[in-house]
């Protein structure tokens, strides 16, 4: 029986598989006591020798798909497996309690556990918590006879059904998996992301996939209206055939506009620049064709760290980054950590709220040889491209200023050491907090540039947590409310001579560029696998047409609703 | 020596009297082998014993200050003591395992906790596992010899030192308390709430009170200019009565306006309302002659029950509130649980941010069932008095609406049964969600009145959680994009024949005073406790002196320290 779940189309693309469920087996267990402690020692001994065994396999896939390093983690865990510290005392447990195995294996375990934790002074060891915790799950399935997801074993073409995908989970993914459906998410969830840039087919926030679909079973994923389609018929198969066959040439058509710049129907030229975490994204970047680099996320050179990257490490690659774009612009956002992104080796307060806490510029302000050293970094650096600096999460002109102070005094320092340094390096920030927005003519007339950061903007000027399902019908892009903080912001720009790029996903969506041209947004920066599709679509749209839609964006309408007719409306004339 | 540590001025006053440090101690043990098992039962029936009695003394102390019901609580914690099941177990763990009585109790202890909290179908046991929590508390001091405070058996005049204070360390305050220093907090927090409305003279956020003094050491509160004089010299101590009574022949001249309506020095009448959490509140308003009730937080309706409350519970709150009002108006918040404030039966989901998360108009849109039962109960007790009601968290024009017309519904549900229900109800909405500021022009066309509300406004504009130490110094109600948006929201209203009123802190604030009086702000509403100082400054101000003050700190200023020195200047002329 064909079934048809609804969902948020969330990266383009039509994929058929077979469903492979990513899905967390219930682990629970009740104590027990056993009489005979000799079988259930050899029964814990077969779950870990079976783990043992999977690990090894998982281990050799992980290592040829994605590198000797990342499979070292599989190492570390059969390590464990080996210790008899940690096997030999749940044995014990098991002898001198008489309890059953999963009670051992869980109480030696949380023992573990709960040491590593405590090391404090030892981040190291500290996160070998999450190994134990890791090993001890693995087990625990052998144990219980449930299976365990293991997305790296995958050796055929599968879609990947899942409530929600976590970093994690998508790091083990392989070529083998064609398409994914989620229970929950939005366009701007992780899992959402993570498709885009995989360019992989991906529908999320269907709520109930993950009961609708049985392991095995044929899907389709339409990522291009955001539909799962389950034992679909003959009929079904080849209308999506048809419609994958369309999406291919579509994508041929695009690109063919790989070397063309960025261009309206009436001629007016705009940017179109790539978003990247890493120098190893560049190359999508040139692939793609993008006019510069809009925001480059350099957290993930933290994040990527066992300690605080150094001076030199940072200088190696924010200059691969200016040098492989050869004098295109690239715009490099300084460290947003906190909120939900977070260094094992940089404690950061527990915070009830952390998306309105101690996170990005604020920490930098507060933790100021962090700060000093990655402007030093990127001071040196500029030698060697077209390099522009912006502070994420700005909030009041004093925090523009102090940030600003202290660029220049170690642009001073490295000028009186001899070290050769650009002299015309933009400073702007993000324009993400909703006072900065509001404020946005004052800023206007100290900083080079803005960069509105849709996602977060949305979040607080909706006072809605943008991961939270509960209130997702609240992300509202066109809300006239967003639209004029954006607007505004654009306009303010503009007045005092400055440019206004956007770096949200909100800058690669079709609904919006209308809107944002409308409003002459200067540059627009998007996943790299957007870059051609907006340029295609920006080909088609006369800037002369929309000339009154953002006016009547922000005065007529009133709700996120009437704006996404608005944009049809004008869109059909 | 003298020592004067700065803070922020919480609530007005002077009190000079001993410290008490209301810190909790080290309760950090290590776990040890007994070999005489009888001797370390020992230990633990004289730690219990001790903690009883002290908990009879507590309960006495409480019955009389507070009342039975408070004192129950007490008695429960007695009753965990004299249960066997629990001292019994601890026991019997001691003599079993030969370990010392701190490991057996926290031991069985923890498993006590988790099976309460297990309880999920029964919220009365789950509470339980909080007593449980308290009870060990107070038998581990004893085991450890270290002392808790135990605030409720003051019995001579002190001045509370303290980290912070929780609600239920505030609870236990009895009249020998005469005022309080905190470490941490702002004018915000919920310490220097309760401290404004209980009168007690408050300097909270100094950062290291705890460690500046020792118990007994003789402390000036200074609640007027900030600062806590510790080892006062006799010079100090005349100095200071001086500025007492000074502030007390200020109150007795505030005294004299209690019956007169609130005027500026040029004949401008506003209208000065109270705060309220309770119909027990209601003689506060009265005594302080507030104009009206500007925010009554029905929340505490259904935090101070065991269950959702009944409609009829909740009309006949309602009834008592408007008739004692006797038809001056009644501003009625309708049910703002989510965020910090959670029901013990109303499960919310576990969220990473709550603040932007599910909570007030969103828990009522989707569970209709709690919003249309509170809706009724209003609309039945309309007949009583003058009634307004507004829904707190607007964001979108989409929620009013759908808060209207369910409004809309219940109301000719009940005219169509024969009950009387009052024609004229003003429904209006909270200005917290900066999405509705800025569409306040939307809005007035639709909507009765704003009510706006800083504290969460400011925290949503600045991205900072007002409770987050770590970002406090973004708190800034003066900050120019905060009092745009509050001069947004005021001439909006006035556009369209609508009013505007504010009951957040900031509304009783003398900074904000003439910011909000040069803008045309219609009603202000604040802490009963509050109402005749601003009525007395108002007295002294004319709003002449003030016209061009609102356009000066929204279009010349640039920070919040720009708009202090603006008004302290306009004051000054």
């Amino acid at each position: 029986m064909v079934k048809t779940i609804k969902g948020i189309a969330a990266s383009d693309g039509i994929a058929t598989a077979e469903a492979y469920l990513l899905v967390q087996p219930d682990l629970s267990f009740t104590k027990k006591s056993v009489s005979d402690a000799d079988a259930e020692v050899s029964r814990l001994k077969d779950a870990i020798s079976t783990s043992d065994d999977e690990l090894t396999k998982i281990r050799d896939i992980a290592k040829e798909s994605l590198g000797e390093e990342e499979a070292q983690v599989f190492d570390a865990h059969k390590m464990i497996l080996a210790d008899p510290e940690f096997t030999g005392a749940v044995e014990q447990e098991v002898t001198d309690k008489k309890v059953n195995a999963e009670q051992a294996l869980q109480d030696v375990s949380s023992n573990f556990i709960a040491i590593f934790e405590g090391m404090t002074d030892n981040p190291y060891m500290q996160e070998r918590a999450a190994d134990v915790r890791d090993v001890t799950k693995r087990v625990m399935a052998h144990l219980l006879g449930v299976s365990l997801p293991n997305p790296a074993l995958i050796d055929h073409d599968v879609v990947i059904v899942a409530h929600d995908l976590t970093p994690s989970d998508t790091a083990q993914l392989n070529s083998f998996v064609k398409g994914f459906v989620t229970d929950i998410g939005g366009r701007t969830a992780h899992s959402a992301i993570m498709a885009r840039s995989l360019e992989l087919p991906a529908v999320v926030g269907t709520d109930t996939i993950t009961t609708d679909v049985k392991e095995g079973q044929k899907v389709i994923v339409d990522g291009l209206n955001g539909a799962a389609i389950i034992d679909p018929s003959e009929d079904d198969i080849k209308h999506y055939n048809e419609l994958a066959k369309n999406f291919a040439d579509e994508k041929a058509e695009w690109e063919k506009l790989k070397n063309e710049p960025s261009v309206t129907a009436d001629g007016k030229h705009f940017d179109i620049a790539a978003n990247i975490g890493t120098p190893d994204d560049l190359q999508g970047v040139i692939d793609n064709g993008a006019e510069g680099v809009g925001l480059y996320r350099t957290e993930f050179l933290y994040m990527q760290s066992e300690s605080l990257p150094t001076e030199e490490d940072q200088f190696k690659a924010y200059k691969k980054v200016l040098e492989g774009m050869k004098g295109k612009s690239v715009v490099v956002r300084t460290m947003d950590i906190g909120g939900d992104k977070h260094l094992p080796y940089l404690p950061l307060p527990e915070e009830m709220n952390p998306f309105l806490g101690y996170r990005a510029i604020r920490i930098s302000l507060d933790r100021q040889e962090i700060f000093r050293t990655q402007l030093r970094a990127l001071l040196r650096a500029s030698a060697f491209g077209n390099l522009r600096i912006m502070f994420p999460m700005i909030g009041t002109l004093q925090e523009f200023r102090d940030a600003k102070k202290i660029f220049e005094e170690e642009k001073s320092k490295l000028v009186k050491d001899g070290v050769k340094v650009s002299d015309d390096i933009q400073l702007g920030m993000m324009m993400e907090v909703p006072a900065a927005a509001v404020l946005a003519d004052q800023f206007a007339k100290e900083v080079d540039f803005f960069s509105i950061g849709t996602n977060d903007l949305i979040q607080y000027t909706m006072a809605a947590d943008r991961g939270n399902e509960h209130v997702s019908y609240l992300y509202q892009p066109y809300n006239p409310s967003i639209l004029r903080l954006i607007k505004h912001v654009i306009e303010s720009a503009h007045k005092e001579g400055k440019w206004a790029g956007m770096c949200g996903e909100a800058a690669g969506d079709n609904t919006m560029l209308p809107l944002l041209l409308s409003m002459g947004l200067d540059e627009y920066s998007m996943s790299a696998t957007s870059v051609l599709r907006v340029r295609s679509l920006m080909k088609k749209l006369s800037t002369k047409d929309f000339a009154t839609l953002a006016d009547r964006a922000v005065n007529e309408s009133i709700t996120n609703e009437d704006n996404k007719k608005l944009v049809e409306e004008y869109l059909n004339k």
